[in-house]
């Protein structure tokens, strides 16, 4: 029995792995809508279970056969002696619930539902399907879909699914360690048919439907608790329950389990534009890149690139750093990849000199900088290659070596005599990691895959492969604890609508610096705060009802006397007066008028799933024209936050760049921690918050302005 | 015999097409170092020309044997009756040249030379390469190599290559229209190798080795003028001559064959950095960006991406517009396509209301906007997925629909109905252009391609070749002269060093506006000029010796009166002459104060292989510390200009983003086409020119400082 994470009264609060078992590893299965047509919906999952060799006890339900495939069918479930640990419902829609019904009464303890027409069809389904989830609820028996293509481990020879790739998987599935998790009944068997034509087999694989009752984070969590999966894929496209994904991705995160994650829906989400500033650049999309960034998940834009990653993450072996050695018989392949590995950020170091003399020696024609080209002479002279292998392996210091061997993996006797050689330099260099490019026959591309040496038909994606498991391990390596620490004060948020100066106290007690300032009720106030903030200053309309003070005259810059101070006070006053005459104005703010360093801009959404989610970016064109901005989830500490402030595509501006100042990124860093914690602390009253401009000045950081949207 | 574009006396400005027909289209071929071992270089041509069913004459020479591989084989050339179009020369290094005169005085019309040991070897192979290359020119007999694998033409059976990938071309390759040309032995083999596998053919290729006489872009050239290629793709590593290579990819086209380049060198090259603050941008590599988006080449970063993209135009059918219509049984590999299709900036289009009502009543469940997701009833049933293509074809206005078919294309019987169901719609549907992601037998693939259908395994390859494909269709359509016809009046220059004052000068003569000043030798005539000019002015030192002023405290802004002008202009020499006391100073610049507007900035580089190139950006950050730049060889005319110009990131500036300015675009693009011009013109006389900044303001483009820097 696997432990609970579910909390009492908070059943979605967190994933729950109660029960799952019964689906991914079931002692018996009971398919209910049971066919004796092998090519049926309620057939295939016999024909699968019976040919793959499940163990377990197998029995269709069928009132209308005795014998179904060969097996003996059951007219109802009340029939079936012995438990049932999952029920396969490949039945009409309307049987669907009484069916799940007398599975409950029969203490099944999960069940898949295949059959279509719930929440996909409109009112009337999502009703029924509302009735399943809460059955699931009440019961504790585990439901799985509907309208859902099903799952299969073929660990255990569980093939519950009626999808056809099941033919396709491997009789090496289950050693593979790799789970894949689908949200796309489609999406999934694709992916799994495309692993396979490169040699990669997945040994788990869940498709999860409507989501009546099991989720993909569920799923998720329960792949990082297997402790025969080593690498989990998935395909998603929304969540619904932040939290329980979170937690999931922490589980996997604390078991250095990488997820490669292709998530789709980046333009139509792109498209929820919302009315605030900082709002109308935090996407929801934009927020699952902050999810995975934090929780080292990889994201990937493509099928290729998902099953290129598993597959590569399938040999289990991670780059300690990001030195690539490249050993081509290709002059062209060679600087394509070096091209593309200088590209993504990889060090393509040269050879130690003394190495570079020993290849020389060996065939003066060879290149034996990086990339190391042994010229044609590799096909010619197989012992050659070896001992170029050998001295790049042992002596090159490289994290990596990526071989490119074109296509002599399909040719004889290259396939074998190469094969051989990379095996055997790899056993002659124990802890090196050997990446080859080349097309090969999958015979050979197994046996190195028996070594943990990957094989891609394309030099790019090698390298692109090579690259993202350098960015998978850094990210388990630099990123030990998730939960920050938060401040010793974090002040509470009552949800009430601030005024700039109350929000700015608010702020300030949460750690940020937001000046010395006054709020006043006179001219003569006004011009005593002056003196006492010291000038110059400026002096702002104060008011719960006025975001754009600019936009009202309720701003005045630059005021170098008590005169002018006292005179701005009614200036100001009488503007606003004329320019939003219902506003409450509650005073003038009197501001030291800062001036100098970067400006930059600390945004906060409340996403609806995820909770506060924070933005940073440089002011000006930065974050107008050029979108140039990051985001993490709150809350998060300080060595996070100055990644976010580095992850800006101009950051080199706070770093001194055309004459300018070098900022106290420290400082920064640190307003943008106390920022995360006071939005998540007070998640349930903020919608927004925008600190815009914060300037980034050598010796601090201050926020200038600052807005704080309540939760309507 | 083909047209020559030699001019007598220029023997490297352009392509030389004389001769290469003896290559490519050989009637008759000696191999000299004819080998009986059909495993061994000489002994494979013979093998493949055997095998192929070469029509013309084929004879072996060899001292040694009176038959070689079943063929009559000839002690030497002498001995060989009849023409010989092509020799082979598959000879130990020292044999390479005396062969080669053999073959010049029988009149060979072309010799490839697969031998190495020549300039790839240091300075003695440098040295027998000259004399190989001064052999071909003085002669007129072509030569192709040293070092390189050899021609394949397949259309005449030409197989004069030892690459054993010869064994893979199909029968079929002759009418796929597809020419690749390869600078890298390696590469171009691997590239065959790499389309086979998807059922591509390359109908030609060649791979040009060291190039002592017949360069890449001579073979570009012959392709360009084969009526019998469709589709040239490349792989390229550097290229000496310029000119030639643009006048081949004119010459590809002026006909309006797509040319697919994959070019290396990214990286190194980005290392080389020059010492001027345009120089720092202007890379080698980017000047070859400039050149293929010049010529409508289409880019490509990859040999997945090389292959696919050829693929893709070998069915020679091209996208007029881009509405791309996504028809899909996956939900997910639909939101995955728009997703990809809206990144690409493809028109993701809904269905019109009375099509979109049509696909609901054949189907509820269905999703009707765009994608169309037949559900996964597409499977169950053909018939409605007929319906569904069919609506989608004739009445969705798109200029492309993709199909999604997961991997129907590998089982049956849905290979065959979803073969079928496509190539019927698309009869039905004249003009409509469909494009299938499926995983598919390679029957299928090919029975779709006799069809016009293009397949693809990946739906993000499938996606981003539809993009691909419309980027070459709208280049074509909407460029259809390269050659700008130049201003009335384009100054020369003499190529001496100017002071700002007189480089402006020239540039005004060229049509660059560079606002009203004068040039003043005393502090009165400061004074004098400063009212003339329009105050406020500028003041500025006039040096040959000195380009950046302000370090020497030559500059003077904002001078508002006659008297600050007349002791500026003492200020600004005092200052000089102890900051540069051995600078030639000759005066003193009294220039408008232009203000406001956005700061830009035009600079020039003088490629040494393509001449000057013109690069354009937005001043400050952008440039700086974003390297947002765009870059064009000159000359070209404004509409060009423009392209330029919204090609930066930042364009949005230009345009009245963040309350600025709605910039004059047509006098910049006037600007940028007439500094083009100008550089063109005089480009034997120019290293580089920096225009920076030049002021888009609403009304005009004014440069305010200009520095010319001559040759060397």
């Amino acid at each position: 029995m696997r432990p609970s994470m579910n909390r009492p009264g908070e059943p979605d609060q967190h994933f729950a792995l109660d029960g799952l078992d019964a689906l991914f590893e079931a002692k018996s299965i009971a398919i209910l809508g049971a066919s004796s047509d092998p090519s049926k919906i309620g057939g295939r999952p016999i024909r699968f279970l019976k040919e793959r060799g499940y163990a377990g006890g197998v029995y269709p339900v069928n009132p209308n056969h005795a014998e179904v495939q060969g097996l003996r069918a059951f007219a109802s479930l009340d029939a079936v002696e012995g438990p049932v640990d999952l029920a396969i419902v490949a039945l009409p829609t309307p049987g669907v619930l009484p069916a799940l019904k007398s599975c409950v009464q029969h203490n099944v303890r999960a069940a898949v539902v295949f059959s279509a027409g719930f929440a996909e069809m409109g009112a009337d389904g999502a009703d029924l399907q509302r009735q399943i989830r809460e059955l699931a609820r009440r019961s504790g028996m585990r439901v799985l879909g509907p309208n859902c293509i099903g799952v299969v481990n073929s660990k255990q020879g569980v093939y519950a699914s009626f999808s056809a790739v099941a033919d396709y998987m491997a009789d090496r599935s289950y050693r593979s360690g790799v789970a894949f998790v689908s949200q796309s009944g489609a999406v999934g068997p694709h992916c799994l048919t495309v692993a396979r034509t490169r040699g990669l087999d997945f040994q788990t694989w869940v498709t999860t439907g409507n989501e009546a009752d099991i989720e993909f984070a569920d799923c998720l969590a329960y792949m990082a608790m297997d402790d025969s999966v080593k690498v989990i894929a998935a395909y998603i496209e929304g969540c619904r329950n932040g939290a329980k994904l979170k937690a999931a991705l922490q589980l996997a995160r604390d078991r250095g389990k990488p997820v490669i994650v292709l998530k789709t829906g980046r333009s139509t989400i792109g498209a929820q534009a919302v009315a605030s500033h900082t709002a109308a650049l935090v996407g929801a999309d934009n927020v699952y890149d902050a999810l995975f960034e934090q929780y080292n998940v990889c994201r990937v834009d493509s099928i290729e690139e998902l099953i290129d990653t598993a597959y590569a993450c399938s040999a289990g072996e991670y780059p300690h750093g990001n030195k690539i050695g490249i050993l081509t018989g290709s002059g062209g392949a060679g600087i394509l990849m070096a091209d593309q590995a200088a590209g993504l950020g990889l060090d393509v170091a040269p050879l130690p000199e003394t190495a570079q003399r020993k290849l020389h020696d060996l065939w003066p024609p060879a290149g034996v900088m990086n990339p190391v080209d042994t010229t044609a002479q590799t096909s010619n002279d197989p012992k050659l290659f070896e001992q170029f292998l050998d001295v790049v392996l042992n002596e090159g210091n490289y994290d990596t070596v990526v071989v490119f061997l074109t296509y002599l993996g399909l040719l004889q006797p290259w396939t074998v005599t190469m094969t051989d050689a990379l095996i055997e330099a790899k056993r002659r260099s124990p802890g090196s990691h050997i990446v080859v490019s080349m097309l090969a026959a999958p015979e050979a591309v197994r046996r190195l895959a028996d070594e943990n040496i990957l094989v891609f038909d394309d030099p790019t994606a090698a390298v692109a492969a090579v690259h993202r498991l350098g960015q998978l391990s850094s990210g388990f390596a630099g990123q030990p604890a998730i939960e920050p620490v938060a401040p010793s004060v974090v002040p509470a948020y009552d949800g009430t609508t601030l005024n700039e100066y109350d929000a700015k106290r608010l702020l300030a007690q949460a750690g940020v610096e937001v000046g010395a300032e006054a709020i006043v009720r006179s001219p003569d106030d006004a011009a005593a705060a002056a003196v006492k903030v010291g000038f110059p200053v400026v002096l702002k309309v104060a008011s719960t009802d006025i975001q754009h003070k600019s936009e009202v005259g309720g701003v005045l810059l630059d005021v170098g006397t008590a005169a002018v101070a006292r005179d701005g006070y009614t200036k100001i006053l009488g503007r606003v007066a004329l320019a939003a005459p219902d506003a409450r104005v509650d005073g003038v703010i009197v501001a030291p008028m800062v001036t100098g360093g970067v400006e930059t801009i600390i945004g906060v959404q409340n996403d609806p799933v995820f909770g506060p989610v924070v933005m940073f970016g440089l002011g000006g064109v930065f974050v107008e024209v050029l979108g140039d901005v990051t985001y993490r989830l709150a809350p998060f500490d300080e060595r996070v936050a100055l990644e976010l402030i580095m992850g800006v595509k101009g950051s080199a501006l706070l770093q001194g760049a055309r004459g300018g100042p070098s900022c106290d990124l420290a400082a920064l860093a640190k307003m943008l921690s106390q920022v995360s914690h006071f939005a998540a602390a007070n998640a349930d009253r903020i919608a927004s918050i925008d600190l815009n401009p914060v300037l980034a000045l050598p010796d601090r950081a201050v926020a200038v302005d600052a807005l704080i949207i309540p939760k309507a």
